[in-house]
This record gives C-alpha cells, structure tokens and sequence, in this order.
C-alpha cells in the first residue's frame, strides 16, 4: 500500500525551464555587441558548470553566472548599466508567476484526499519556498523538502526520516537523473512524466544506467488513475 | 528529560560574522575611488535589506548585493575588472575554512554520547551544507535541518515533525531574535551563548520582546555541564 506520493517541483508541478530559456535569449542579446549569442550562451553554460561547486544550483546561482559571463564575454568592457540590466534580469525570474503545469492543481486536489503529499525539489531554499508560496498548492503538500542534490542517499535519508519504506514510496518527476533512476534503485515507484525542455546537466544517457523499471507518463492529468491502480493490493 | 539538544552554526560552533566584516572592508577598499568606506557601506547594507525578499540570506545574497552596490556607488562606472574582484571576494567567502569555536568539537563530543544532537541554521542550502561538511563536525549530529527563517512557527514544524515535545528541547545559539526568543516562547530551553559580532539585522532591542526566559553562558565549553544539570528530574 502507497503511504507517501512525492512530487519533484520544478518542471513537474510548474513550468520552470521555459523561464531559463527566456531569460538567456534576453542576456544573449544584451551582450550582441560583444559576441554572438552562440558565443554568449556557451560561456555561461561553461561558467555556470565551473560554478556549481560553489554555488549549488537556483536563480541566484544563475544570476551569478551571467555576471561572471558578462565580464568575460566582453573583455571587461561591460558597462555599470548593463551589469544593473543581467541583475534585473534575474530579480524578473525570481518574481515570475509560477505557470503551473495543465491539471496540476486537479490532480494534487484528488490525490491529497487520499494519500500525504510532499514536495522533493532541489535547489535554492528561498527561491524554492517563495514559489511553492505563490504557486498556491501548499496546502495540498503535507510536507515539503528542499535538498541540495537528489541522490540515491538523500531519498533514503528522506525515506528514514519519514519511516516510509520504499516499496510503500511514489516519487513523480521529470528529470530521470533526479527524480527517477534513484528512486527505482531504491526499490519505490518512480512515475517519469517528460518536460519538453531538460537542462542539459540533468539529460542522462541510456548507456549509462542500465535498465530500471519505471513508469512513464504524458501528464499529471494521468497520474491519480495510476496510483489508484498501483495501491491494488492486486499489483 | 531532554530528548534533543539543537545548535545553531554560524557564530555558535564556527566563526562566520568576522568573515563577512572582513569582506565588507576588502569591497569598500576596492570602491575608494567612487567613494568613502563609510558611504559604500551604508549602500551596501541598505541593497542587502532591499534584496532580502527576493534572495533571503546567505553569500550568494550578499555577493549579489555587492555588485548591485558596486554599480550604484561608482555611477555606473565600474569596471568588469572590478566587478570580477567582488565576485572574488565572494568565491573566497564560499571556500573559506571553517574557524571552530573554543571548545565547540569538545563540546558536541561529550553530548553526541548522551543526547541526539541536530544542527539548526539559517540561510542558503548549499553554502550551509558545504560549511557543515568542511567543519568536520557533521558525524556528531543525527540531523540537520538548513531552514530559510527561525520563527516560531518554524521551530513548532520542526518539533512536530521530529515528534518531539517543546519541554524536552534545548537550542543553543547566539542570535535573541532567531535562537532563542522563539524556543523560549514555545516552552523550549534556550541557551544564548553572544557572539561578540551580530548582524544589525539580527539585533532584538529588549523593549520589543518582553520578558523571555533563557540562559546564558560565556562559551560553549560551560555547556555540557548546564545540559547535565537541566537533566536532573529536580531542576
């Protein structure tokens, strides 16, 4: 019987990704003077990966990056101003209304008549919290969890904390580095639902995993069925 | 009887508030040419409070806020060169070495083997865990929980989520306003240990706050002692 169903946050619940995307195609053409946007957004993807050590993954993180980039890109020839501008681009996402995914919000309302929710999202603690904040889904999540990595050890350090046995763990997610293959490893149910746009980091090879069972959806509107026939004592 | 014994980290088992006093004097070094020590640190802390709802706490806020005060204070006319420098100072503030308190791994020794021990901080995730790993303290604490406020409403969540009742709980830390008014308030034991430097944020004037009881020792090394007699079923 399922006694936790998790849902990672980012691109999952709500759109995410899309927001990204936005806003380097806004730094790439701020910097157009100074290199193409080709040029631009290769730097901040190296920077931001040399980063990540440091800064951990999230927004500020990001805006971070694009101020180290901007720097770099121009030679040292970037203006005051245009520094002010990267800045403000990152302040406009962390203030962006959160898009929730299409029968999100029906699907948490069923599911949290039946079973305790959480969310599992990894990221920048402030960030995270704001947007569960202003998506309006708290109240369906009857607990939330913001970590630093999704790994193998965290979900079971999770799972101990909330003396949940694997087998009795749903986890739902789009990312299969993070949400899915770790989960699977465990021995829980993983529900794989595609966003069409991943991080380039979080893309895992098939090669490089093995096979894992898993189940995979097209979108939240499909899950409840599914958890309804997974928690059949027949399954 | 006691049941858990929480610390708080930054200023009550390491160093933390020197490291940023040092970094603000080596930014309003590098700005001299654009104005006074006392001017760029009047800005600076004026964005920091500005920024606080969009970044919360933590370097990567502060390195933000550095280089918003960096443009505004040199009129747009710092150099990429110089906005470099203050991402710099940012990144030695994130690998610094961890500076323990006197008697701090002396201290969480001798309690580890009677109590479980947790770690309760504020501020960014990823900077948190970092300090927490590179303090060579984290195999004495059963948990640790990294939140974006201490309130208290966010200590009875953790209380609750930890089954453990408020009477059976002892904090230690250095901040009024954020370890031990509200411990106090729920009925928990608060041990305020003063750091000799507090953010002016943190700062709780008496008047606002009304009586609250609490201890207070002059270093972390009178604790054990305290911990043990507050143990006794006669206090």
């Amino acid at each position: 019987m399922i006694e936790l169903v998790a849902f990672d946050a980012d691109d999952t619940l709500w759109h995410n990704e899309d927001l990204y995307a936005q806003t380097q195609a806004n730094f790439a053409r701020l910097l157009t003077r100074y290199g193409t946007p080709e040029e631009s957004l290769q730097r901040l993807d190296a920077t931001e990966l040399r980063n990540l050590p440091y800064f951990g993954y999230g927004i500020k993180s990001f805006m971070l990056s694009m101020v180290e980039t901007a720097v770099a890109v121009s030679g040292g020839q970037v203006s005051g101003e245009e520094i002010q501008q990267v800045l403000d681009l990152g302040k406009t996402m962390l203030s962006a209304t959160v898009r929730l995914m299409d029968e999100a919000e029906l699907t948490v309302t069923k599911l949290a008549e039946t079973y305790p929710l959480m969310i599992i999202t990894k990221g920048d603690l402030h960030d995270q919290e704001a947007k569960i904040a202003r998506s309006g889904l708290a109240g369906y999540f009857k607990y939330i969890e913001i970590v630093s990595d999704k790994t193998i050890a965290s979900y079971a350090a999770l799972l101990a904390k909330y003396r949940v046995a694997a087998s009795r763990f749903v986890m739902i997610g789009n990312s299969l580095r993070s949400d899915i293959l770790p989960v699977a490893e465990l021995g829980g149910t993983a529900v794989y639902i595609p966003y069409h746009l991943t991080w380039a980091h979080e893309v895992v090879s098939a090669t490089s995993t093995g096979p894992q069972r898993y189940f995979e959806l097209e979108h939240l509107g499909q899950l409840p069925e599914l958890i309804e026939r997974l928690n059949q004592p027949t399954v």
